[in-house]
């Protein structure tokens, strides 16, 4: 049935890869171990929960109770009391009226982006936001201004430009640099301009504010008519999912309309109940928020004092430069090698196109560990300004 | 902080849900309560899985060996050797060289059109698509030619027109009515242009091909050098995720490029191990998939003995159209009071605008199940040809 030109497809993908490993910008899965698990500086279980016995008892629970998936669209049978009671947790937690569980934060922001936005509508976005708000500007037909980075007065003209329905979006915390964004300015912008402000509070929940309530929590901006937020499951709470929190009629509104939430699957019952657990041990023990800010402040100031070029957290994460991809990969894979897991982010993942080390802080870090990552991650640097080693 | 000009910014939404109210097209979530469960005709758990013991178990196991969440992207922390284990069995099982597995099935669809497409390409897409294939078209930057439903002269002719790269995207079975995509035809019809094919199988696996391999398997098309298949492990799997099934190199370039796999958190193990559970048991167990079959067929006989317009189902899925919007719903909802759960669709959800209740088969549906659900939703349904009752 085959002949050599179904064959031929796909050769153009052969170009593409080998166009990628001449820059030096091949990536490859690796999957990791059960036993053999490195220090972890890489990933984004900042309140280390993903592995805590409640959490863990929590996810098993919930499977046992409602099975292993959610069966179909939360609009049809999707929807369980334990949807229903993550939801209400996370709202009344983070000072929000109403919230909605999608299945993962990537598609949360899908979306209220193409909910919130549509034909004639304005969506200013800042021009570091995470791939998933940007995916949701192109979805959402409205039209897009992309202004530059942590730049208040570059949203309010870009605001001032539009006579219809406007919105600004922006990371809370950014992936990369773990940089804060300017919120306070931000909304101030938003509302001398009548506009919604959407803020994606996935690395600032568990981390920022009060106990963990969030970056929108601690710029007094949760519960605002015009403000709303959302946040993942998967970094903080350790989990799978996302959220959407905003007033009731935002809630609705995407019930109705947003398509990641009508078309796709709900959340699996056990990555729900994971998170509703995961957010239950925050409550009751907030000091993690603290601590993982605390040991990322420390991260910096040892990498900054060894003459490393670290970024100074607003969070969890702490970004260092690297002269190049391919010294990137090398100075990540030493750090592998010694048994410390770090992140290592190069185009097109990064939004300015310079590849660095991406490390974590995580509460349950304990000193002896950051002592060894620190050393570790210092000893195995490229060489100051050179382009490798 | 707040003045009354913030609270007005969403005062749009309320204009937008009174002519939802009026058009009787208003959503609402209704979490189920995990004992008072109905018999279930509404989800995509084919074959019954979602509750299976095994599957439970595995999910738990999952989350006491891997954790509850992946904690980062496929491509730093989120890889786990369980991803690779599914990725490996998924692609033995459905006879494709490799595997991807992503966070939802909407995302593996994302992944592979963005992926694949691109500015210059031609995405020739089949009227009746799911969301996310939609959703994967416009995210591609092609150019995208929606031809009619099921009609691969259509999509020769789009093809026909384009000097460049070009692929052909279809659901195997149509989500909202059942029917199956005319595989053999549009493969032969990509063949003749050099164009490649993606075929979502969502609700395929499990369900059709010898031993529930599915509908491109049955096609005599898996692990052909120029098609791609999705799938979701959401639906005939219990859990929750999507997968990618393809050439190696296809894989590999998604690795490389595809938004949803590089920016999104890994599936959460208690999901990845759920679906690897469900896999190994239809493996065992070949027999749900003729029984699922047999079950949606014995539901259309006796539907349109009675009179009912319902279609004749390809895989599990049966449709009964209805008069209206309102009759759908008040059917759906006298079903649901007589402990009947089946799927309510109006638009926006279906292609053509009409409205009808979609009821799905499960291999695990008693014969006195069966003969009750039917005999409930004869007696519920609107009066032939009326707009209501
Ligand atoms: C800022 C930001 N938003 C959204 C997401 C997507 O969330 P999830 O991975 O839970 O889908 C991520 C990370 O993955 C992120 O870093
Ligand atoms: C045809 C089809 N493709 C893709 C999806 C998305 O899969 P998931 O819900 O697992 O994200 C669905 C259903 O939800 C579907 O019906």
């Amino acid at each position: 049935m085959h002949d050599d030109r179904d064959g031929r497809v796909f050769d153009w993908l052969d170009a593409a890869a080998e166009s990628r490993r001449r820059a030096g910008l091949v990536r490859e899965l690796r999957p990791r171990a059960a036993d053999a698990a490195p220090l972890d500086l890489a990933g984004n279980d900042y309140l280390g929960l993903c592995r805590h016995p409640e959490v863990i008892a929590a996810a098993a629970a919930a499977a046992a109770e409602w099975g292993a998936g959610a069966t179909g669209s939360r609009l049809v049978t999707g929807s369980t009391a334990l949807h229903a009671r993550l939801e209400a947790e996370l709202a009344a937690f983070c000072g929000f009226e109403a919230a909605l569980v999608l299945a993962s934060g990537y598609a949360a922001n899908l979306a209220v982006l193409t909910a919130l936005g549509g034909r004639g509508a304005l969506i200013v976005s800042d021009a570091a936001n995470h791939a998933s708000l940007i995916d949701g500007c192109r979805l959402s037909r409205a039209d897009v201004a992309v202004v530059p980075h942590a730049d208040p007065d570059a949203f309010a003209k870009a605001l001032d430009d539009h006579p219809g329905r406007a919105l600004a979006v922006t990371d809370a915390v950014f992936s990369v640099d773990g940089d804060a964004a300017p919120l306070t300015a931000l909304a101030a912008a938003c509302r001398a301009h009548g506009a919604a402000l959407v803020v994606d509070d996935a690395h600032g929940l568990g981390v920022l504010g009060e106990g963990g309530r969030g970056a929108v929590a601690a710029a007094g901006l949760a519960g605002a008519p015009d403000v709303v937020a959302t946040v993942t499951l998967s970094k903080s709470l350790g989990s799978q999912g996302g959220a959407v929190l905003g007033p009731a009629r935002v809630i609705a509104h995407l019930v109705n309309t947003a398509r990641t939430l009508i078309f796709d699957t709900g959340l699996a019952p056990p990555a729900a109940g994971a998170a509703l657990g995961a957010l239950r041990l925050l409550r009751r023990e907030p000091a993690r928020a603290g601590r993982v800010r605390a040991v990322a402040a420390e991260l910096h100031r040892r990498l900054a004092a060894a003459g490393l070029p670290a970024t100074r957290p607003d969070a969890a994460v702490v970004s260092v430069r690297a002269p190049s991809p391919e010294a990137a990969v090398r100075w990540a894979a030493d750090c592998r090698a010694a048994g410390i897991a770090v992140g290592c982010f190069r185009p097109p993942s990064v939004p300015d196109g310079v590849s660095r080390l991406r490390l974590t802080a995580r509460a349950d870090l304990t000193d002896d560990q950051l002592d060894r990552a620190v050393s570790e991650i210092i000893r195995t640097a490229p060489a100051a300004g050179g382009s490798g080693r």
